[in-house]
């Protein structure tokens, strides 16, 4: 079992980078994107076709796990991995994005988090270090450190949140007790460039095994986003792996890739499926429009996944309008495809030193794909 | 392509037989169960899913698919086959079955049911010609003529009834175009042994290819249907296939082969599937009992499916508990799984000439199954 947690540069094409990530549970070629399975379950898909697509890290939340089924439950069922039966690597988050998310139902306080359980309105509490236990537990590769996103245009408060951030990386860097997981720091700091230069300053000087940015893709503009990447990315340290935590839109990867990003995830492609939602070069595609009542051809005919090799439209505008639980399969298949798909080519590209083309192409074609 | 649907009879044990059925789209090998995918498609499971468990002939239900998303589509798709991207054998039924249980919505003259549809109010029609358009349409290599299925203990409904299915059986013989499909005829007459034979006696006088009896596990006890099994299987030719239509508990299989039937079908696996109930020799269990909640063991550690090769009972009473599909998904893959598995025991036992030891081990081991 590799417990190193190096990271191998193996490519760089400008900020662009190609790399190998050890973990316990095998190696992660970056960039790449990571499939949300919330409650220890990628919704409508079995590991063995997760598996089948060529997923390798997947993402479970700290939050959902510790109130149902509890994270005591599944470390006695021998840790995540086992319980949703996925042995390639783990990335569980810290639980403080969900619980913050709680808004009228949670306090906070500079030693951690009360909140109301949204299953039961049971009260909890989280501080850093029962973040790390619960993690702890849970057994993921990659863990994160308790942080506090706050919203992207409150200056004072993004200041007092930085605070309680960095002094709870520490306090989570001193919890942890497992060597066989590697916790993530997390950069914080709105869409203030002097908050998030404090922050990449501070948390790198604490030496994690990878960084995460936080509080991105939460209202801000693009070209804020852009700003705040580029900044952070030029004082991340060459040598780790950086993760850009809730993104995946086609063009937020590749944006993101362009400015030295190596981890991404997010609920998109799932969460889309399950509205009927394709992703497609040629854009978004709502399967239950009636244009798609009789169309023998496939979402993609130039996708070669699962869904798209075997079913026509007018079978997946069928399996929705008779709320067929196929029609979430399928479309999540084809949309975690289309993504994975994206990032084998994006790896391609730097290992090639074709990025600069390969994204200029990628605007022309997926220009309407947001 | 055979279009010829012989069938060959391999084995003989008792009553109990095994056999080949000759399809378009491949042999069936007889004693088998067939999963139900109501709206063409098995419901929260793949066809691959489907074919990795060893499924060969499942049944679509014509009284929904010509509804909606109606079987003129389905043909300009290219046949059902093709639309649910299902390569091996399909059986149809009539449609009847599903209109006559619409009780105060259809209304039954000589010449067919007039009835309001279940979706949208709107009213239709389908006489014994219109049910083999449509099963044309849809393309099933097995077809089923359009009867009418009485309420077992009404002698006087029986009686007229019969009349009804006798003439309708003759008019879907004539209406019939396809030479690649084949189309069973149906024995009738509820619980009365004279009903019964005069039936039977009828349709075979007609030849069809096979033969269905319809009317059985609609309410009768045990002992009924089993008088009127061993009644009906004394009057069938030997050289054809028999199919009890909707049965499907472990039990209910093996009574059924024990007094010569070929072919099964049922909802029950896929239903009990989204209940949360699992299938097994020990009994049903029902995983989202709190019994379960930290069990660390496979619904059965004898099964080789591949929801009990990879996942505990207290992973999937935590999916039940979550809301997440890929409950159903795994507990339909055990529960048809299990019953796949037990016809390919029964298909054994019967060519070894074990067909009374392994019913009486049988009974004895799954004797709480049901």
């Amino acid at each position: 079992m590799n417990t190193s947690f190096e990271f191998d540069l193996t490519a760089q094409d400008g900020r662009a980078r190609t790399g190998i990530f050890h973990t316990p549970h095998g190696d992660l070629h970056t960039p790449l994107f990571a499939p949300v399975g919330t409650q220890a379950t990628v919704k409508s898909v079995t590991p063995a076709q997760l598996e089948e697509l060529g997923t390798n890290l997947i993402l479970a939340n700290t939050y959902h796990l510790y109130l149902r089924p509890g994270d005591e439950l599944i470390a006695r069922i021998g840790g995540l991995h086992q319980f949703m039966h996925w042995d390639m690597p783990i990335l569980t988050d810290s639980g403080g994005f969900q619980v913050f998310s709680l808004a009228d139902n949670r306090k906070i306080d500079h030693d951690g988090v009360t909140f109301k359980s949204h299953i039961d309105g049971s009260t909890h509490r989280i501080t850093p270090e029962k973040s790390i236990a619960i993690q702890e537990n849970l057994g993921a590769d990659i863990i994160m450190a308790f942080d506090e996103c706050a919203p992207p245009y409150d200056l004072f408060y993004n200041e007092r949140a930085l605070e309680r951030t960095h002094t709870w990386a520490e306090r989570c860097l001193k919890a942890k007790t497992r060597s066989d997981q590697a916790l993530f720091g997390i950069i914080q700091g709105g869409v203030y460039p002097e908050l998030r230069q404090r922050s990449a300053e501070f948390i790198t000087s604490l030496g994690f095994p990878g960084y995460a940015i936080g509080g991105l893709s939460v209202g801000e503009t693009k070209g804020e986003t852009y700003t705040i990447l580029e900044l952070v990315d030029a004082l991340l340290p060459q040598d780790k792996p950086r993760y850009l935590m809730g993104v995946g839109s086609p063009a937020d990867l590749v944006n993101g890739v362009l400015r030295g990003v190596d981890i991404f995830d997010c609920v998109l492609p799932t969460r889309l499926a399950r509205h009927h939602v394709a992703i497609t070069r040629m854009g978004r595609l709502n399967l239950a429009n009636a244009g798609h009542s009789s169309d023998a051809q496939p979402i993609d005919e130039r996708c070669s996944c699962y869904t798209c090799l075997h079913f026509s439209r007018a079978y997946l505008r069928h399996l929705i309008l008779a709320k067929e639980m196929l029609a979430a399969t399928l479309l999540t298949i084809h949309n975690l495809n289309t993504l994975l798909e994206l990032m084998r080519d994006i790896r391609q590209a730097i290992a090639a030193g074709d990025m600069n083309k390969f994204s200029s192409e990628f605007m022309a074609k997926w220009e309407h794909s947001e």
